[in-house]
């Protein structure tokens, strides 16, 4: 049988139990042209906040009734399309489920053991390409710059600082909690960070980025993004690439900092990593180079079972995770 | 004898009567290598309500008990500076004063009679070059385009709509009131208007830029900022070149749809226009030029008298004005 889970109800806030439920499905047969894949990893991902509301933003909601869109990593275990042989190791937009029928293009064939499975969701997935594309194409760092990021332990926080230390920036990097500071300054080579939950914003910015910042890479936005905004640098960029703080949040609370836009002369741009499929096989490829030179630290938190994925969806808004978030829902064979 | 406005006090929101006074001291005498300038024009910005808060922008606050910083156009009228000639018409921050002591190379000479002198103050002065630069080359705005401006009858919009017209673009003006609209539609040009004094800002919008907009130069703030936000195109410009909704505030409130950057890969860039004073003569001869050829018009609103500043001045925020608002504080010869 195929485990799905199935989007209920469209929540207000923070998403409920009830808003998916678990479906028990006949494993799907394919047709020709088709293929069948095996999930094995589900990426959990804050924007999947955003595909349950009811407005369109840069793509369309998930429908009541449908799967749960995600995107996943998988095998191919049967196929009668000429593309895909038994045994391809995939990524797609899968949903949260354990099979599903695959028709050309959408899926993308993967090198197999170059990295760990779950790490084709992370780093050198979705949230490493859009650390990737974000900081390089709309953040246009350079060496010396200095760059502030939020949610700096995170998927995509993680990627960016790192990228921007191999380009030789200095980095400084706001995350939650003593753990995730120790982990972002020792094991991934910040320059410094900030521990939002236990220190003040404002007073710990003027201390760690006394001459302000040239790239603020924002994934949580609120507070924090205002408090960044006081200390642009002149010509600063402001790459919005989420606002996880604002969204269960019926009403987003907008930056009330945004003149330092005008005093600064600076830059606030929003980016959707799709805008960049093309140049995907390129960032990736250069990423795994910096894995296997030792430069680029991974590190993912891999919840196990599909039943599970309520509980897990909502570590990615408390916090209580270190590392890309990621679902197991059929052991590896 | 010179009669100055003097900053007396720092307003909290609105300026009140005695935030400044009048005061009478002697026409000051030069010394070599100086020029003496009678003023007849002063420009009335809403800048210069950021310039008396005590925080420094991206220019030092006047401080309490100096003359109120100002745009002015002159006349020397007398010289001991081989530079200057008596009759010379100049340009320069004279502040709100009869009479100013001149250094070089602070005033620009101007050429005279090509256009009526309070003409400096607004189209072809700080207002209309800074319409120019944050139009083309904040906006970079090409053929083809939807461009929205807000304050579209003040001396920025008015001039902002006309390039743009000029440049091929559609333009939609937001302005308060039936007549404001009335004039940029029917005497500059403008595709359309919305009179947001009169009219629900988010229904209008809909019906006026049914396609959404490529380019919004954003004079205000506020509710229509966010409006604005709503109906960007993909790859949008959002040019911040001031706030006037919010300069009297205490807490400047900040554009709750700023995430519609991300889902339009839009990009929000302030600017300041002294950054770009190398280009201020290419860009003034430009529009010199086309107010010659009759395709830039340019309305100023002249009160008189220095005693009447205050009065004056509170009229850039209640929006009693139409066209650039200029003082005369002496009559022309």
């Amino acid at each position: 049988m195929n485990k799905q889970l199935i989007l209920q109800k469209r929540p207000e806030g923070l998403p409920t139990k009830d808003t998916w439920e678990l479906r028990e499905t006949p494993i799907p047969t394919i047709q020709d042209g088709e293929y069948l894949v095996q999930l094995h990893y589900i990426s959990l991902d804050p924007a999947m906040r955003g595909w349950i509301n009811e407005t369109k933003s840069y793509i369309e909601p998930v429908a009541l009734g449908d799967v749960m869109r995600a995107g996943s990593v998988g095998k191919v275990i049967e196929s009668k399309h000429k593309g895909y042989t038994k045994g391809d190791l995939v990524y797609g937009m899968g949903g949260v489920q354990q099979y599903t029928v695959g028709k050309d293009p959408s899926w993308f064939k993967l090198v197999p053991d170059m990295v760990p499975m779950p790490v084709y969701t992370g780093t050198l997935g979705m949230p490493g390409l859009t650390a990737y594309f974000g900081l390089l194409e709309v953040g246009k760092i350079k060496e010396g710059d200095r760059v502030l990021v939020s949610g700096a332990a995170g998927a995509v926080g993680s990627i960016v600082g790192q990228i921007a230390k191999i380009k030789g920036c200095t980095v400084i990097g706001i995350a939650g909690g003593p753990d995730k500071c120790k982990y972002i300054v020792d094991e991934l080579g910040f320059d410094g960070a900030i521990d939002y939950k236990n220190e003040n914003i404002r007073t710990a910015l003027k201390e760690k980025c006394p001459k302000g910042i040239d790239v603020y890479f924002d994934n949580v936005g609120g507070e924090i993004l205002d408090a960044a905004l006081a200390i642009l640098r002149r010509k600063a960029r402001v790459v919005i690439c989420g606002a996880i703080s604002q969204y269960n949040n019926k009403k987003i609370e907008g930056p009330s900092n945004y003149l330092s836009l005008l005093v600064n002369r600076a830059t606030m741009e929003g980016f959707v990593i799709f805008d960049y499929a093309k140049d995907y096989g390129k960032g990736a490829m250069e990423m795994a180079q910096w894995i296997a030179e030792g430069k680029l630290k991974s590190k993912e938190h891999i919840c196990e079972g599909i039943e599970n994925f309520h509980e897990t969806f909502l570590r990615l808004f408390n916090g209580d995770k270190m590392g890309k978030l990621v679902l197991k829902v059929i052991e590896e064979a």
